[in-house]
């Protein structure tokens, strides 16, 4: 079969907040390849991801990702990679491009795994995929009480480990910081695994981050995510060989597999975290897990959004026993909760497991998405160059 | 004086085919501050840029450009940094901001230096400009034959530098770039400095790469730049062990100074290449300069398009005399060439200086580019988001 259609769908909540919660607006893809339709989600700015697709040539390395996407055929994993390469070398110098190209990657795969009647974690060489431990993602309280409320819930909810990010971390005191680690611990109780993101908030300040170290040694937090900029890898580094029992964290950021190898070879991180909307999707994803493996580093998904994005970005690791922990989305927005008609519910023991099924295994709940949908248009010229399409019924 | 107006001016050549010639479209920047104008220049998809600056919040780390940008004060050197810190936190995880801003800060920079009555590379910290080596940046031919001709067309207009790359420059043998190598050699004469830029080609193939070291070395060039892809620490620190004479280039990729840090630390780079419309700007690109000074590394500014771009893009490495050479676009398309009303030309021996005057002290000829303009417009949910300016008469 070949590549017939891509469209994408700006889905958003009614009323967008400065909240960093990512699962305030989503942009749905979907790829129509012969008889086959698949779905994927870019973790990205759904305008600027539709103009990169759609933006006139500016030259032989600045094309838009369609042009390279647009016909191509689709039978077995290598075309993907044909097609990743040539986005890669195509839209060299189109920044957005990663982002725009991941979700149409992800839905490729959705695609070729329903044609070949195979779960996508079997078309990147998994034979079998593992239960995850799913760690409740949510922001900080605003107070210590808040944040120790919300690791009550998480606990109450069947979960096992938590995770705290965001909010007033780092821009209070070093003592303001610690209280909201102690409460976060004290909620989860001493036998939870309890991690906290630091939403690249001391920019590549190590003293700054490293005063925040020996409170999170004393209530046995696990990692410490994303302390810098995304590519600051010496400030990841020095702070890496500072902490004796925390474990950096960090990858989120990364548009490319070489910037997440970056990472773990010269950023020393113990996690790699990838959102494989962001990345350019499961091939570069599975690409850091296979890295991740060779050199002792833990692989684990990035996911604050929707069920969608929850089995793609697991895909990547889901053979890997050893790799334990996986990012759940705990409060999302009714939008990404709608997005899909299945969920990935953890059971008793907070542990989740993929979807049985082909593909990517998940039912995108069109009709429920139609009141979220936002019309773009976009001309140069006098051209239209993307109108947006309806929902399928 | 604050920030009260931001306008982008999609320029382009009538015809864009697949050359390698980034000077085939423009996006233009001007800002308003008060009653001063400055100029920059995204080196970028234009339409993704635009979509970037006016795209709907998605959550508080992925806001449009313009919000970090509109009605800001701008009195000092000082407020650029900080605007620029605001646009790196709230557009964290909008991928294109750093190439939509750089043309921006650029632009900031100009008007700034109108209001100060001082030079841009005075309000970066020098005291005065050095003269620089002008390469003459130019794609290779076809065939040696061509490429030898246009390396004596170089040296005939007085260049005595010269840089080929792309085309087919490790798509075929060894022997074939080679025979590209010793023309280009053959036309520049012994004295002159021959450069290499492999395009990205190899991606992360050291092998490949490592094979066309030896005619590079024979034919004494000076840089092998982007042998791979822009992140690919790993591959440029390899293929910097195993090279004897030819220093690697690289960073005209990068759209942060860390990113650029770490090709320096990590990647071994002998020459750092700052595209200021694609780094941030000004700001960012200085900080690079300062890190290749105190790592003995070789700052060179990246420039394939307008005379201003080139004053923009060798502002960050003026001050510094043992940092001589400069890219200087040999063959730009009608566009570039007119984008300005005066130019930077190289003296008897080569040398070239940046204009003298306020800012970039680069005049943009409105009255030309009227015919150059493409209209853009955005529309989201019914609401027009953008709609382009008419140039200014």
């Amino acid at each position: 079969m070949k590549i017939d259609n891509v469209d994408f769908f700006y889905l958003a909540m009614p009323k967008i907040t400065t909240d960093a919660d990512g699962s305030q607006d989503a942009l749905l893809v979907r790829v129509q390849a012969g008889s086959h339709v698949g779905w994927g989600e870019c973790e990205a700015s759904p305008l600027a991801c539709i103009a990169s697709y759609v933006c006139p040539m500016s030259h032989g390395a600045c094309r838009p990702v369609a042009e390279s996407v647009l016909g191509q055929p689709l039978n077995d994993p290598s075309d993907i990679a044909r097609i990743r390469a040539a986005v890669q070398f195509n839209s060299m110098d189109l920044l957005q491009a990663a982002h725009t190209f991941s979700g149409i990657e992800i839905a490729l795969w959705d695609a070729l795994g329903k044609r070949l009647g195979e779960p996508v974690y079997r078309l990147l060489g998994y034979k079998s995929d593992a239960p995850k431990l799913a760690y409740a993602s949510q922001l900080f309280g605003n107070t210590p009480a808040e944040t120790e409320a919300k690791a009550k819930a998480a606990r109450e909810a069947g979960f096992r480990a938590v995770k705290f990010g965001w909010v007033n971390y780092g821009r209070g005191s070093v003592a303001d910081d610690a209280a909201h680690i102690e409460a976060a611990r004290a909620g989860m109780g001493s036998e939870a695994e309890v991690l906290i993101d630091a939403g690249q908030i001391f920019a590549q300040d190590v003293e700054a981050a490293a005063k925040r170290l020996p409170a999170l040694e004393r209530f046995g937090v696990l990692w410490l995510e994303e302390p810098f900029l995304a590519d600051a890898l010496a400030a990841y580094g020095a702070l890496a060989d500072r902490s004796r029992k925390v474990g950096m964290a960090g990858g989120e950021g990364c548009h490319s597999a070489p910037m997440a190898l970056n990472l773990i070879d010269f950023g020393k991180v113990g996690f790699i975290q990838i959102d494989a909307g962001r990345i350019g999707g499961l091939g570069p994803a599975k690409e850091v897990a296979d890295h991740a493996v060779a050199k002792g580093v833990t692989f684990v998904n990035h996911t604050f959004t929707s069920h969608l994005a929850l089995s793609a970005s697991i895909q990547p690791y889901a053979g890997l026993a050893d790799h334990r922990i996986a990012e759940y989305p705990f409060a999302p927005s009714a939008l990404a909760r709608d997005l899909t008609v299945n969920h990935i519910m953890p059971d008793k023991d907070g542990m989740i497991r993929l979807p049985d099924g082909p593909g990517l295994a998940m039912t995108v709940n069109t009709a429920a998405l139609r009141p979220y949908l936002k019309d773009v248009e976009i001309a140069v010229a006098g051209r239209t160059l993307f109108r947006s399409s309806a929902l399928p019924v």
